[in-house]
């Protein structure tokens, strides 16, 4: 039930219905001394915001986010951050004939019979609309891991069966194509079938990839701490997503030792790198200085206007069309909620692990 | 650093190293009056075990369990139940000459740039053999869920390359297979495939899967402790595993919205079914009453005897040659692992989700 | 650093400084359907107020609650419940002249030791304000409570050398008294005794206590999270709390077993109860279906207008005088927060213990 | 249901019950990098130890530790640590004539009520020998502190009627005591105290105290996570305290604002002290530097061997004579379970803490 919250120190809690007055995250156990405003944020909800009329929905989601504590004279002061946005542009009649339905795909008979009610208007809780909260927390945590050396970068690496060239990858590519493709052809590509998707009253899924740089080895916790293991609730647990994978991933399964083993190289100063990385940066649930790779399959999105076989409240057999402004793929648009929640989720890890030696603690408490 | 335990209610906490004196579970918040004894676990123990020369290490694990708390007269009382397991047959010197350097694709890097400092002998914390506390708490949670009616069921999907056929799958097939294939034929050939690699000094890796029969729709816990997240992090949480998926996974990407959703279909007495299982069970991260799937990819074995570069503690670069018992797959033992750990998270989310509606509540306490 | 939580289900995140833009709750894991509106909520807030000059601070707190998600149709659905109250009549500049001193009994120097940095604003976090985002909490959980037959009424017992007489015991005498107190007597002597007080620039403390009646046999997790142990830290939390005591709490150290021990007594139905109640209705960290009993005891209020010795943010000795507008006893405002409190943690503990017994399980998932 | 773990960073859990084959505790979280053996652990499970036949039961419990895990070569090596003690001298037919009577003071009722069965011999779970394992944990934390110049020391302060004076402390003295006092003429009259009760068939309760050296200011974490708060916890989970206070406790309810507030002194190299410590080293739930001071007021022991009125099973008005061994006062043999149940909490609040600042964090990951 109370699934809202996560992380262990900086543990987030979001909240907010689709089509409720306002949605938010608070976010706790964040470092003082981080400077901090609404204009750290807001790039971020941009990226989350539908754009694009080829690729999102019309719905207009100006997601103003707005800092109601935590930070003093523009600086975290290691109190809960509030961040509130204010819903506005609601259609919510649009989702009135659909009340007493189940469209496939979605939660709506799931939450009934969890709940036994639920709020229908855009599916409530289980929108997608819930991970503006998550960019919120994604953002300040990105900024955190900023001022530790640590980058992280998100973006999509296939469209449907549209897979982009990673060879000449560059972020403003990413940031600047549609598809949030950080390839040009592909993005060509992968926008026509969307709208071959669009016109055939069909959606479809993609595949998304975040790269995290400069994290120093020694971050997780074994044995169920994982590092690898967070990420995969963290990634999982965004809406759609079926499919989550730790560098090679599933192609590890069909490769032999003598390939898939990372052998160890030594560099300046002790530092040990390695001369490949299969791995995707992770080690024993513990990262080993590589990049760290995750991977996410999201599915087609669910709500298509073709009639469908559903069952009512009731328990009756009919069919559902579904109307109103809906996304044909979402992948673009979720790029920066799996960057965000790669970064809560890295930051979370090296805030808990600080201790992990005497030494560590001899350090900053004997100072 | 305190990563040894998972669930919230249904908690278990693993501890022991590979070649320590002894290893253990201790399971918290088991419901009271379920039957349970010594005989229960055994059989669960024993699939771990390795046991067929062909695919598994010579080393014999007897890997006998011992309950010493929480049963009373047969059945468990509700308080913690503490099972240890002895160590034995410890060929702890096979390892002295490996202390210094770091083994390719396992955690003895990590593990030093943690914590400083590590028990080297065969992998300490880091080894596969801390998987046999998990087995300990899985029998226990298939026990439980029984009472339920849920049955949890994993198996052998892919060796290498040598892929299952599952449309004519029998549970006592994977039981008596080597491999823990469900498939007689591919059985066969995954075994020849499997002494091929031996024969190379190289190891494979391979897909697991696990199907869960009987959770009424209603069971997970949005938004970050959705069921399908927290089978993600426990089953990832598992050594060697690099992808876990939900239903169709990673082919959900490729698939379209038209194909993808699954249309509802009412039956008797007001129940809700899909009229095909793509999303494996989930919606939402709820259940939906269908079978729950989960898959995972498990990389080769990182232990071969063939000569690979590496590092030194001192930093220096050199070469390493691994000879010992090593399996040249784990995936035939990691099935019940695998199995393990998703019915531990399916308990845990039934038990921490039993107040969903204030009507449980009353029913519970006003009777 | 992420203490801003608690509770296992139902758990409640507050957020929000003295003089930021607002604060507010989060209140996860409410069982859905329970009716609920902000009307719910207000009279508890009101009594939070300062409203009688003679004990209570004049500034003006409206506090007035916005629910902003988890309420659908005038029910609760399950999802987290957002509250937020705006600030108002802030005077900040009355903190200007303090923001570089130390104020006796307050936290502004720990807090600085902690984060390097604060918001000196009234206190910032670890002001009173802090309260009402428990407040909130406390009236929803009771609330939910109530539905379960359960009631929780705290009450003034001491006002510094002022004891109520409980023995004529009225609710509407504790809500009609301006000290909270149940006793007409009482109040108007600890009223001349708070008077007293402040013609001193001195500041006084007193006793609160709580009373759960309603509670079954049975809630309660040993042996850490037993019920008077998060009772106790949810009540050692409130801000001046300096002392919790369960049942006879101190005096059941100067008793005897024959005279401390409540024997117990057979029913009709088979209830069972105890001829006295000693142990304040908790035996072994269970519920024993006897009335609980929570005390605490509250410090005077550390803002006096007296000038007091202390150390600026520079480390240099010098004096500070508070003036501004401070309650010169805090207890009959705190009353509402211990009743919260109690509440909050009771119902969480009623739900993490659902499935203490596997037959509970059954009745839940097999119906 | 799972509240046998306790601690964020620094986390225990314990298990046993009174009369089975053994008792332990698994202490996850510990840094790595700290020497420890058996012989670190041995003299604290002493001190629980009855010893002196006038204060303690005749029960012989040898309680020896064996660590299982999570220490190698004679260093912690940051993974879980368990340790196990074999229980013997095993009296369990004492019990038999009890098994179907609920004892008063004890939680035979509340743990039927709670899971509909219960180990009856010795309290089974709910006995004071799972303190044994508290005991454990407790030792190997306070070996960690030491590293950081903290000491923790309990001793008693009354039994019954008879206050020990405090004004000659002396650990030697409260080490050799059978009351754990530090004041031999309170120790010989409280030892006649305890006698009589005896004789009378009676028992008693008493007061003890821990006090906690050399903490740094800036520990514990707002607002439901105060070091306070968690202490309240950790205290009153211990089995008959029913009362918990810090510092002044009770009576700063009955102080004024001028004499309850502890003013500041600067001292050298910008260190702030207190003039006074009414606060017992706690401001707004973070430590200032004073010395920490926790007091716990014990139950008398509720085994008497008076005839005492009581229920059956069955629900059925009874008598009820308890024999066998027990103590007739237990607040000497818990002050070592005193002094390790705040050794854990402060460890864990310093662990927990450690990133509280973006500073400490570069320090950490950037070196």
């Amino acid at each position: 039930m109370a699934g809202s919250s996560f992380g262990r120190i900086f543990r987030i809690t979001t909240w907010g219905e689709s089509h409720g007055p306002a949605l938010g995250c608070v976010i706790d156990g964040c470092p003082a001394g981080v400077e901090l405003s609404e204009k750290d944020i807001q790039p971020f909800l941009d990226r989350r915001k539908p754009g694009n009329a080829a690729v999102a929905t019309a719905r207009k989601e100006s997601d103003t986010a707005e800092i109601l504590s935590g930070v003093f004279e523009g600086k975290t002061t290691g109190t809960p951050i509030s961040v509130i946005i204010r819903n506005s542009d609601q259609h919510s009649n649009d989702y009135d004939n659909l009340k007493d339905l189940y469209r496939p795909g979605h939660a709506d008979m799931t939450y009934d019979a969890k709940y036994g009610f639920r709020d229908h208007r855009g599916g409530g809780r289980s929108s997608g609309r819930e991970t503006a909260a998550r960019v919120i927390a994604g953002s300040i945590a990105i900024k955190v891991l900023k001022e530790l050396g640590i980058t992280v970068e998100a973006y999509t690496r296939a469209i449907g069966p549209v897979e982009a060239d990673l060879s000449e990858y560059s972020r403003s590519a990413v940031l600047a194509n549609a598809t949030a493709m950080p390839d040009i052809n592909a993005n060509a590509r992968a926008l026509e079938y969307i709208a071959d998707m669009k016109n055939k009253c069909d959606s479809c899924g993609g595949v998304m990839e975040c790269m995290i740089k400069g994290v120093p080895a020694g971050v997780g916790d074994p044995v169920f701490d994982k590092l690898d293991a967070l990420l995969a609730q963290a990634v999982m647990s965004i809406g759609a997503v079926k499919a989550v994978e730790i560098g090679d991933g599933c192609k590890a399964a069909a490769s032999v030792g003598s390939r898939n083993n990372d052998q160890f190289k030594a560099g300046s100063k002790g530092r040990i790198s390695k001369r490949s990385n299969h791995a995707g940066g992770i080690l024993g649930g513990i990262s080993d200085s590589s990049d760290i790779i995750v991977r996410a399959s999201v599915k087609p999105t669910p709500s298509i206007s073709r009639p469908q076989k559903t069952v009512s409240n009731l328990g009756e057999n009919t069919e559902i069309e579904i109307h109103g402004r809906h996304d044909p793929v979402i992948v673009p648009r979720a790029v920066v909620v799996l960057e965000s929640m790669c970064a809560v989720t890295i930051l979370d890890s090296m805030l808990y692990g600080m201790g992990s030696r005497i030494d560590n603690l001899i350090s900053i408490y004997n100072k």
